[in-house]
């Protein structure tokens, strides 16, 4: 007997029939004999709903009462999954965050999750209850209500699962687990059975949009068992295949020796590259040039600056596509002429493709690898980035797709890995 | 410099644009010096979405979770006010039901309130804001949400004046107050400037929809001077005008002395009649009939036994128009036999009319004017009822306008009252 948090997301409850059967799945495990706390979603569209309404009156509405409206997603959710499962007999009870009470920062519309007051919910479960507790939100210090952002309910049902001190955490999704890069452009890409939660962090921020990058910390941070798994498979499908179904997020100790070396390969193009030429190459330069975008509230994600040759270097960053613009108007007004810089180039056109693995930290020749492999498919590398256990490069974004093929297939992430299935990758 | 606490209903809440005009009224309030306290209703149409989805799952929700699902629309209400509020530039916070507390009992779906913590709702009225408190709802001592039932709202409205002892509950609503009849039914009607809650009560018991019965008996329990209005005129109407518009709900003590007799006609055709002929005339024989009415949930309004001639008499009464078949059947099959009566005849084509009023107690003469006139139409009566400030007869159900009709001009209602307009009514 295990205690299991699950949590649904939006589309599993979009309508009262997949309620029903989100109800039938949690009955199944219930029946088998565990603990089970279920996190919901709201139904599908409801979030979006709920903040039209607010932003039809305002187009910046006040955060606290936009999460006073945004929560009320979540209570109806677990309201009528409670009336789902008392319907087939299971006995349940719902609790909205502020009754558990999950405890969280002042930061409305992203509060971030302070304590978990898991007595209600152990004494429920005592009792061979159901509990069901409303993802997304939570309650301040004053007794406001929270929401934690967008994807927020991955968080609440880590962090729920971590308070408990549950045996694993499934995050019932629409797709089947995490994979070694994106089937859609790799067919041969492969579903992983484990991935570590290191690697799961570097694909989760490079845009993998399988599990948010916050729960992915928390499961790091607390060392929950995380699981992604498929919620379109059959409600009745027996429990001891689906707790071995998808994906678990795990911790390098728990790894099989054969570890593969590479996990897999992560792209995005949501990014353009500014590059300033014959910058003087004098202390404090890379402020002078990033300070001012920093204060325009501009994300930056990779920034190279070159050795020098006879005294300029050219300094390179990437923003936010949408950024683009906005970001090229800081630089050719405040930052071009005050550090006496050549030019200032945009170039939107760009693609970062990144190889992942946790077994960068023990091999060596890697890097290489990579870089021969986009060699001989002729794709030139404009800039270079690395970490523990990612390598990224800046390419032409045409060349984006050929490049993952190719390096899916250096990798030998095309085949089967021997052993366990190792590696990571970007989700569908 | 008043406190006043301001109800809107659904309608008045139906759209982002219309929430719109809700804050400007509640502006005007503010702006003119007033402590304002605003209790909104959900979107109209909203808790009807919500208790949908529920008996979509299951046509008999359990109704803790029903609770914790329908609060929601308020919820969304209070931010959403809140917001247009802030958005010009009128400080306001919104609080549920659990947040303020509103404590109730647990009778979920039907709970009534308790108890009401007014600190929070005082601090932030001392701090300026205009504060928003959900209606409908509460929370009961083990933290679970719990809501008031339909019209909830109102009594909520009139708890939280009864609680900060406010000078004025205002209902905003869309009839502009209460009238001596239904103007649909006789042009004739008067809007009434006043009216006792005694008078009110009566008349809501009988059907009128103004306000919901349950917060005319708050008002008159803690003498909570509640008045009716338009929600319907300009948001900008001046504050002067507003405040004297509509009815208001008072006290007899508060009563000019020119206070009429007769104050309103009342009438509704939702009862259905069911006579037992030929009763054993024997102690306990009202127990015998009316005991399995009970029983079978039924609910009894007007009851008549007459005087027994030669050992027997005929016993009737009247149910809920949809309950006649349900009533029959229990009469035919529990009490016919067992206590030896002739025939149960059901009669659904029945009308109750009732005049009501306050000057009933203290005048005489009044019941013999009312039967006086239903003859000179040639209106047979089928039953009569009285109370202290009221009178019904129930009679065939084609002569309910006439009756109606004939009445509001024997009691002079068809004419302004001469000094202050008094008299009561059904809402339109």
């Amino acid at each position: 007997m295990a205690l299991i948090v699950q949590k649904y997301g939006g589309t599993s409850m979009g309508s009262t029939e997949r309620i029903g059967n989100v109800a039938r799945r949690v009955a199944k495990w219930h029946a088998a004999g565990h603990r089970v706390v279920v996190v919901p979603s709201a139904m599908a569209g409801e979030t979006n709903r709920l903040l039209g309404l607010a932003r039809e009156i305002n187009p910046h509405p006040d955060p606290r009462e936009l999460d006073m409206i945004a929560a009320t997603g979540e209570q109806v959710s677990v309201g009528l999954l409670a009336i789902a499962l008392k319907t087939i007999g299971v006995d349940a009870i719902s609790y909205a965050g502020w009754q558990v009470a999950v405890n969280t920062d002042r930061a409305y519309t992203k509060a971030r999750i302070v304590s978990i007051d898991d007595s209600k919910v152990r004494a429920d479960l005592d009792a061979g209850r159901v509990v069901i507790v409303t993802g997304f939100q939570g309650v301040d210090d004053f007794g406001h209500v929270t929401t934690l952002g967008r994807g927020g309910s991955d968080t609440s049902a880590v962090a729920m699962a971590a308070a408990l001190g549950a045996d694993e955490c499934l995050i019932f999704t629409d797709v089947d687990g995490v994979y070694t890069t994106d089937p859609r452009v790799v067919p041969a890409a492969r579903r992983l059975e484990k991935v570590t939660f290191e690697e799961m962090l570097e694909m989760a921020s490079l845009g993998s949009k399988v599990l948010q990058i916050r729960a992915v910390e928390f499961a790091g941070k607390y060392k929950v068992k995380t699981r992604v798994l498929s919620s379109l498979t059959p409600p009745d499908l027996p429990v001891e295949i689906e707790a071995n179904s998808g994906t678990l997020i795990t911790f390098e100790e728990d790894q099989d020796m054969e570890q593969a070396v590479i996990s897999g390969i992560a792209f995005n193009r949501d990014e353009a590259k500014i590059t300033v030429t014959q910058v003087p190459d004098r202390p404090g330069i890379a402020y002078q040039i990033l300070g001012p975008i920093a204060e325009a509230n501009i994300d930056v994600d990779m920034i190279i600056q070159n050795q020098s040759v006879d005294g300029t270097t050219d300094f390179s960053f990437t923003v936010p596509h949408q950024e683009l613009q906005h970001a090229l108007g800081v630089m050719n007004n405040k930052v071009k002429e005050a550090i006496g810089a050549g030019e200032i180039i945009g170039d939107p056109n760009i693609a970062k493709v990144s190889v992942v693995g946790i077994g960068m930290r023990s091999h060596v020749g890697l890097a290489s690898l990579m870089f021969r492999t986009l060699w001989e498919e002729g794709i030139n590398i404009q800039m270079i980035s690395t970490s523990e256990i990612k390598i990224s490069v800046v390419i032409e974004d045409k060349y984006m797709e050929l490049a993952v093929r190719a390096l899916h297939k250096a990798f030998g992430l095309d085949q089967p890995a021997e052993g366990v299935a190792t590696g990571l990758a970007v989700g569908g």
